[in-house]
């Protein structure tokens, strides 16, 4: 077995398996849409992989669409689309893009009837691209920055701001009914909570007035009659108009790379989609499981899906996924038979050009003859440079889409028992 | 399914399994040494087990042992064992009655014949209770305080230290041939390395003469020419008359635990038993195993045992096992079919009177409740004040072993499909 092939391939499989067309394609195959004879459909597409979403989806449906709207990033539309209206806007801060983008859909989606169908394209970014604030910017301003310097968690800030907005917290949906809302999400956040992606446009809102007005108190936090109405004003709790759809997030991640893993003769272990600590100590756990499991017969592939973390001590260069990597080459020292590696789906690693890395039993020996201190670098932040002298970076360039991250480990059974 | 329950048996079980005397009579009643006829038996027991080791190995063996010694830490002998002779001495420094016993058992050891065995029984602590220096002792510590000074990591130590002593780094065993040595292990160290063991008294030494000199030169260790002479003098690389068994360790603390697991229903798994990253991130990584697998329709318990480390911060009380079960305790709120226990198998974790902590979905609740903010508990390392709060401290009193640590996050299947 080589192992470095079989992670480049398990890569490419596994990202493949997200990339917004694919994950619009396969639920728009799935739903009844495409079938639906009667009836207006709509498409309002929100987000950073906006365009692809709906480009896939124009290709799937074609004339069958009624009218289109994409709202993105700037510099994210990548060209015309028959019967789509593209706005670009401002992000992570919304901006009059925003505004009047929002404007746009909200007025292509008034006064629908039963019969029609908005199909809601949703992808990570959608906050800030969509937005028609209640109240007016500047305050709205205001309130974000009372929140930060008090810090409130982004729970927090989210029962206030989806109260502060026109379209949040499953406003938007109420604005198309009785159309029916069909959603396609790609998912940017563990667990896929839809209340949380984009702020949930489409999405019943878990939290209440009360729990709103409580964090007024909480934080002492100064807002306008206006502000104070708006916070007073619940948010839907149920939407019978709605149905979504979570069509990529880490979850398929892993599943495709474990599909990948068993077609390239690895026992596959999802081990979680939700891993969420120290991407440097999820490299040692990792590292720890493969020295237990080192004298298998049989070929192993432990999976690891998340959104690890990186407390930036260094000035060096690096990414949660780099780091992982480098941090399990310490516990895979030697080990001839396991590699692992660890990639962002979106193909950008922190801020390099390399979407993670890839180590193995060798890495340290190879480290080492390069006069690379492993520790230092690791305490630098500063795993690119040490993985670039190694040939251990993985780059895939941007790959259109965002499902967080997968590590993968390796393990090819002893020899003596191999197929 | 009553998770604390199920929770309590496994701690007992586990426990039990890697207990000193049941891993000594485990391998005694495996050995040929049981139905051995001819030559005489030395019994020697080395480490903070060894009185346990030794009463155990007594029992089986009976008349047969003709004389035996015990070499344990201040106040560890619990009472006379037969034809044995128990000496008391300093860990974690060597003192004087460490090497009193250790002439004691080379005297004991001397002029054996092929047919004669020295059943040597060793725990950990074994490093400084046993131990004859080949230089005075004032130069000994002298030069181990260099050491320490300049840095040098635990295989460097034991390259410098294992030549300086007339029976660690496979000294002891060639002391006794050509009379056969037996070696029943308890392991403290993660992954057996049975040269690092009590600094490896009858085990091949891994390390070289080579290395040891690299080293005085890379740390410009000051010496006489007395050490210069014991460190060009080379250890044994393979020794003919020694046969170990590790009988005692963290990975039958985990397959016991796994064993337990089984007999009450649960799929067990076991991810490893060499995990060392940061307790706190290692309770985030079990947490996040239990979020993915939560729905599952089986009784599922991933093991993962090993020694954590924690980075102290604060000035809190608690120890590692309680400060990752604290840490799971967030990504477990909520769930209703998930606990988490960690515990010390020696039944003392960090400076308290707790082995682990036990936590549960509800966990978090029961802290909101009392006031506790568990951010603020684990920056301030204080575990155990939290985990006492809500009923979550585990206590089982000293056991008398020491074979490293055990996490088991039990998921009991969802209800519907329970059997």
């Amino acid at each position: 077995m080589n192992l470095r092939q079989d992670a480049n391939q398990i890569i490419k499989e596994s990202i493949n398996r997200v990339l917004p067309d694919e994950a619009v394609k396969r639920a728009l195959i799935e739903s009844d849409l495409f079938g639906k004879e009667n009836g207006r459909i709509y498409l309002v597409s929100v987000g950073k992989a906006a365009w692809q979403m709906a480009a896939a989806a124009v290709e799937v449906l074609e004339s069958r669409i009624n009218q289109g709207i994409v709202l993105t990033k700037y510099v994210h539309v990548q060209g015309e689309i028959p019967g789509v209206v593209c706005y670009e806007a401002g992000h992570p801060v919304p901006d009059e893009g925003s505004f009047r983008g929002a404007e746009g859909v909200l007025a292509m989606t008034e006064n629908l009837r039963t019969e029609d169908t908005v199909l809601f394209l949703l992808s990570g970014g959608g906050s800030a691209l969509f937005e028609k604030p209640l109240i007016p910017e500047e305050e709205l301003s205001d309130i974000t920055a009372q929140l930060l310097a008090c810090g409130a968690d982004i729970v927090e800030m989210n029962t206030i701001r989806k109260r502060l907005s026109a379209v949040k917290g499953g406003k938007f949906a109420l604005h198309c009914a009785p159309a029916k809302v069909f959603g396609i999400v790609l998912s940017d956040i563990l667990g896929d909570p839809l209340d949380m992606i984009a702020s949930g446009p489409a999405a019943p809102d878990t939290s209440t007035c009360t729990e709103a007005l409580h964090l007024v108190e909480k934080y002492h936090l100064h807002i306008s009659a206006a502000a104070r109405h708006c916070l007073e004003t619940e948010t839907p709790k149920s939407l019978s108009n709605v149905e979504s759809v979570i069509s990529g997030s880490v979850t398929e991640l892993c599943q495709a790379a474990a599909s990948a893993c068993l077609r390239l003769g690895y026992e596959p272990v999802i081990l979680t989609d939700q891993l969420n600590c120290e991407a440097r100590e999820a490299g040692s756990f990792l590292a720890a499981i493969a020295k237990t499991h080192a004298g298998t017969t049989k070929n192993l592939a432990f999976i690891a899906g998340g959104e690890t973390v990186v407390h930036l001590k260094g000035k060096g260069r690096g990414g949660r996924n780099q780091e992982l990597a480098l941090s399990a080459a310490l516990g895979l020292a030697g080990m001839e038979n396991a590699a692992l590696f660890s990639i962002g789906s979106d193909g950008t690693d922190g801020p390099t050009d390399a979407a993670g890395g890839y180590v193995d039993g060798s890495t340290m020996d190879v480290l080492a003859a390069r006069d690379i201190d492993i520790y230092e670098t690791l305490e630098n932040n500063n795993a690119y440079e040490a993985l670039n002298a190694c040939g251990g970076l993985i780059k895939t360039g941007p790959t259109g889409t965002n499902v967080n991250d997968v590590a993968v480990l390796l393990l090819s059974g002893t020899p003596a028992h191999r197929d």
